[in-house]
């Protein structure tokens, strides 16, 4: 499976996913985001087998992002000649609940198919898969810078006074998208704007996505931030030094219940105890109008030992039982608004979401339903 | 300051606190709570200084064992014939918020000056203070004892179907206390009556005391727990699987506010929002009828470290500014329910909590007002 080397620390960013054309590739290069802050070293994945461990162990994460490695995967698996088909099906179930990770896995593989139905060849097939995949690394960008914009006009309308105090959860920046991500790419829209007063980022156990990705992505940006541990939010919110709770999604059901990474429910119980605006920002390709409702979407449990132990060592008793599943799920009667590439709707009906992302919506694929 | 040994495992519990006379002492021996679960070593006190600092870092924690550990700390300050009133300053503030510690000071104090005044020369007065933490040590055994019954009968009350299935935070049995602690107390006397089906564990960010210190107590006594992160907490709540919160205090305030482990009011949320008894669990020496209401509480602001570092490595980039409270502070109205060792009280009212623990009830003691 695939090998890793480590580069030195830059002034620019190192992009979390890259293709690489020969003579080093064709080759998936990730940036593995379980070494960050400490260390930016990349991930070098010649096969599909390597590229499903690293989804599993979170070297590469985040519902956008899955989505594009999900379909450069299958572009690598065309082009280095392996079954194409095998290689989509092992992909799209690396991990249950992030809904892009299929929906990349499929757009590249119909895009094979139609190829190769076309006469074009396995070459051309694989040729289709790849452009399939570079293009949906386009649109993922695109529908980001146009998140960024709802989201700061929908800010601008619910918090008239400006200067916001924002808590987030995970992380949902530049690291989990073709472009500057979700909820963060509204953070850093508003920040551009000089309308960021504060981030507030939850160190998000227990793998610390906010801890060492939010943060790290936070401090290269300049924005004025805080880590707190994911309890010391209820505080925040009684002092009244929250204003709007921003954060992604892994999947949002037809009822417009939202699976986000686990401690967002929690979230939306206080922002709604407390009235602060609390608000899930995430492109279309993450709503999937064939799961019904919250209670329909799977959440992945992952191991004990990401909570029994840290940095490998034991820090609860021997034979400690854990229970540790990924996500939550948010109703839809929690959530103030959901933004998307195409606009956001508040309240989050039903009917709402289905005109936004539906097959009416534009830009609408229809790989998706 | 005073040195460190290690003892070996034992299938006894080693006391969280002992006295130890000549030859060996006069010593304070404290079980170093820092250490656990993994080690368990024992951290020797010779002096005043050093057990501040136990208290500081936590290696001596817990609201009623602060109580009992700065009385002996006055204690030992006479016996070794320092500066008594020296030494009851200092330990009084080495920490702010848990009132039992300032108590525990003042009561031996009380005695080591009364036993002056009576004219009975320094080394009575010694003996004097020690007979006081003896004693305090003793009744907060009793005390524990007799929350754990007026819990239980509450928790029969309350949830008439038995097999209880309770969620607790941080640690506050038998590490924190004389005898069986509060909380946790109560849980024990439950597991004893056949009637616990599941503890369900918060870990506790950023100190770990209910993944080390919780989950150990209850491993040792055959519990069925399940440890959590603090935000999975949410996802609980969610599906009907938490039957009562338990949780114990760091000071009450005359209005029924509780100061308790950060993490705790989001409980408190969480459980109003799911219509789930919310239950503090503390010793009427825990009351502080002298603090007015909630906001008049002071909540110790802890070293950022504790968020940024795991095992003395950075998870978040150099220069992260954390914000780290110790405590929050729940207040009456989202709590069912305060059992002290003279009963329990729901709903929490201000003049309710006065009969129950001022002038004029059981066992009140004059030093307190």
């Amino acid at each position: 499976m695939g090998d890793r080397y480590v580069v030195t620390k830059t002034n620019d960013s190192l992009p979390p996913l890259r293709w690489e054309e020969p003579p080093e590739g064709p080759v998936l290069v990730l940036l593995d985001q379980t070494r960050l802050p400490g260390e930016e070293s990349e991930l070098v994945c010649t096969d599909v087998p390597a590229l499903v461990e690293a989804i599993r162990t979170l070297a590469v994460r985040g519902a956008p992002l899955l989505g594009i490695a999900g379909a450069y995967g299958v572009a690598l698996a065309a082009v280095r000649g392996f079954d194409v088909d095998d290689a989509a099906e092992t992909l799209a179930y690396a991990r249950p609940t992030a809904v892009n990770l299929g929906y990349g896995v499929r757009r590249a593989a119909a895009a094979y198919h139609a190829a190769l139905a076309g006469g074009g060849g396995a070459e051309r097939a694989a040729a289709a898969a790849l452009a399939e995949a570079r293009g949906l690394h386009a649109e993922d960008a695109e529908a980001s810078a146009a998140m960024a914009r709802h989201g700061l006009e929908l800010l601008a309308e619910l918090l008239p006074g400006g200067g916001y105090r924002v808590l987030t959860h995970c992380n949902t920046g530049a690291l989990v998208s073709g472009g500057e991500g979700t909820a963060l790419a509204v953070v850093a829209a508003a920040h551009r704007a000089g309308q960021l007063r504060r981030l507030w980022v939850d160190e998000t156990r227990p793998l610390l996505q906010g801890a060492r990705l939010t943060a790290y992505e936070a401090a290269r940006t300049g924005m004025p931030y805080t880590l707190l541990t994911d309890s010391a939010a209820g505080s925040l919110f009684a002092a009244g030094e929250v204003d709007a709770v921003l954060i992604g999604a892994d999947r949002i059901a037809a009822d417009g219940s939202v699976a986000n990474k686990v401690g967002s429910y929690p979230l939306a119980v206080l922002a709604r105890y407390h009235n602060v605006p609390f608000i899930v920002v995430a492109p279309t390709t993450t709503v999937d109008l064939g799961t019904p409702d919250g209670a329909s979407i799977e959440v992945e449990q992952r191991p004990g030992h990401e909570v029994t132990e840290a940095a490998g060592h034991p820090v609860a008793p021997l034979g400690t039982q854990a229970y540790n599943p990924a996500f939550d799920v948010t109703p839809a009667s929690l959530i103030t608004a959901i933004v998307t590439e195409n606009g956001a709707i508040s309240p989050v009906t039903a009917s709402d979401l289905e005109a936004l992302c539906g097959p009416s919506a534009p830009g609408h694929d229809q790989v998706m339903g």
